[in-house]
């Protein structure tokens, strides 16, 4: 059973997974366990769907079974889950220190059946069915109320800590508020509290304005590289209308955030040459509680505002990083949004 | 000319560095520049003092010049810095958005004139040096009031960050106290308020009971592998007794602690073969002012306790770590401690 434990020093948590444990050897052979080109061994082709756990949730062909072909989007259960969901979220004091059993759930989206096709070669419908799938997962997961947060996010790239190379997105639902989705929220909130206007939404109409960080707009959607941008060439696609809820999506903003992902991967693939990355949902916490009356004015879907970020893992985090916690980027964002606007799809 | 720039959504700094200024095809062909075995291009070589700006420091064989041969341990500026000594440390808005200008220090340390020598094969003279440097140049700099912070790292391998093969350390000193040692300073005065002990101390005493985790100690230093390891087979080395600033370390205590740092390293080597990791240094900013009376009691010299971080780099940071700030950990640290200490050197 693996547990969540409490680092004290950094206020931060992590899981010690031992469903996926390693020893010594297992990390020098196993850290990239891609498949060498043998497609039948790949569990999330066509045909082997009875090498993974059944499918919690499937966009599918008319007509088609469950754990058969014929599926456009699979969701399962990862077969190595860092939590599960048959695991109760126990607090347990451990003399000194503080951890929580892994309860929660770790699902992989395979986004495709097709082996050799990633984001970068998604049509706009491909795009669609994978954030809808996010949708789905989200509202439904969002029931049960052990479930603090729901975290979705995709590896592209062995560097960006991707281990099947086919395309495939994880969610990670867990029993607390992870550290950077509080400080967002946080942040989010002493805005709100100050200025009774939300964070983003001032930072997109500063953007619009100055235009030199922004790539790329369509009617609901701004994609640019954020002015303190972590990583160089980061990308953040925002919606231009307020939100604090990804799942609240309609159709025709869903159609518009594909048409953004789709400009915004191809572009970073022809500026950096298939650069690996990471990319992020953050939205809000499920809410199930409404607020005293006091302290609705200052309810989370006035001050979150959800949005997704792409990482590009092309330089190495290294004991500046990780010691610090602040970051080196050796490419302005303005600089980068410029080369970004310019290359040619 | 570098600058800070706040991350508000994240509350971070990323320091904006156009010394090091990249554009799209520099990532792809120079993220490691390492030297292709003409040792006589490394600049960090016997005879090629000239190559690098002139040094800050040195430990040198008696008799010999500054920028001559003869050097144990050398201490000279970046020759890229991320922050630099004649910025002032200007604080500036800039419309929505805040910034410092890109002042501070970024030194290089070379911890030996051996080009084939690291870490694992440094005798304990070596090591002596190597901490003496530190102690040295963290002490120096605290006489600029400007400077907030001083850190020092390591790293150590390719995967770590390391650009040049010659071993070497980096000290980059801030206009800021940077946000992991900001949260380490401010746990532990949190801690020290509600039971008046220190929280490293505490931590201590209870690993030494408990056992599990401890890898090696001798009459100064204890090595472990903590609680809540972020990284696996990540490893502290801490000083038995309590104080809040690396400098403060005596002869006898500087010994103790090359030798808890050969074993720790040694151990590393064996049992993961030569892996990759980034050693840092975690010490109390500078202090200038002395407190108030009322607040004496809270001083951090009473709560605060230096330790040296080993973080071996064999699992990749992907889109959950990126997201949440959490961490998965696939190697218990007990499991981890146990095959570190029971690996022969």
């Amino acid at each position: 059973m693996s547990e969540l434990r409490y680092n004290h020093l950094k206020d931060t948590w992590t899981i010690i997974a031992e469903e996926r444990a390693r020893r010594p050897h297992d990390y020098a052979t196993h850290i990239h366990e891609e498949e060498k080109g043998d497609i039948s061994l790949c569990p999330f082709e066509y045909g082997n769907e009875d090498k993974t756990p059944p499918e919690i949730f499937a966009i599918r062909e008319p007509g088609t079974l469950p754990n058969t072909p014929g599926w456009k989007v699979r969701v399962i259960p990862n077969k190595y889950p860092a939590v599960r969901i048959e695991t109760p979220p126990d607090r347990i004091g451990e003399c000194f220190y503080d951890k929580v059993m892994g309860f929660g759930a770790h699902e992989v989206i395979v986004e495709t059946p097709d082996h050799f096709k990633h984001i970068q070669n998604f049509s706009k419908e491909e795009l669609n069915n994978m954030f809808l799938t996010y949708k789905e997962r989200i509202k439904s997961l969002s029931g049960d109320i052990r479930i603090r947060y729901i975290h979705i996010f995709k590896n592209h790239g062995k560097e960006a800590g991707k281990s099947l190379v086919h395309s495939h997105s994880q969610l990670i639902a867990l029993p607390k508020i992870p550290k950077i989705v509080e400080t967002q929220i946080n942040q989010s909130r002493e805005y709100y509290r100050e200025k009774e206007r939300c964070l983003i939404c001032d930072e997109i109409s500063q953007e619009l304005k100055e235009v030199k960080r922004v790539i790329y707009e369509n009617d609901s959607f701004v994609v640019l590289c954020p002015y303190a941008s972590l990583f160089p060439f980061e990308i953040r696609i925002v919606p231009k209308f307020h939100s604090h809820d990804f799942t609240a999506i309609n159709d025709q903003q869903l159609n518009d955030l594909s048409d953004a992902t789709q400009i915004a991967v191809n572009k970073l693939y022809k500026t950096l040459v298939n650069p690996p990355f990471n990319m992020i949902l953050y939205t809000s916490p499920p809410i199930r509680e409404i607020p005293a009356k006091s302290d609705y004015f200052y309810h989370i879907d006035r001050f979150y505002h959800w949005h997704i970020e792409i990482l590009p893992r092309i330089a190495t985090l290294a004991g500046f990083e990780l010691g610090t916690g602040y970051y080196i980027n050796p490419t302005p964002p303005e600089d980068a949004a410029k080369f970004l606007r310019e290359v040619l799809l």
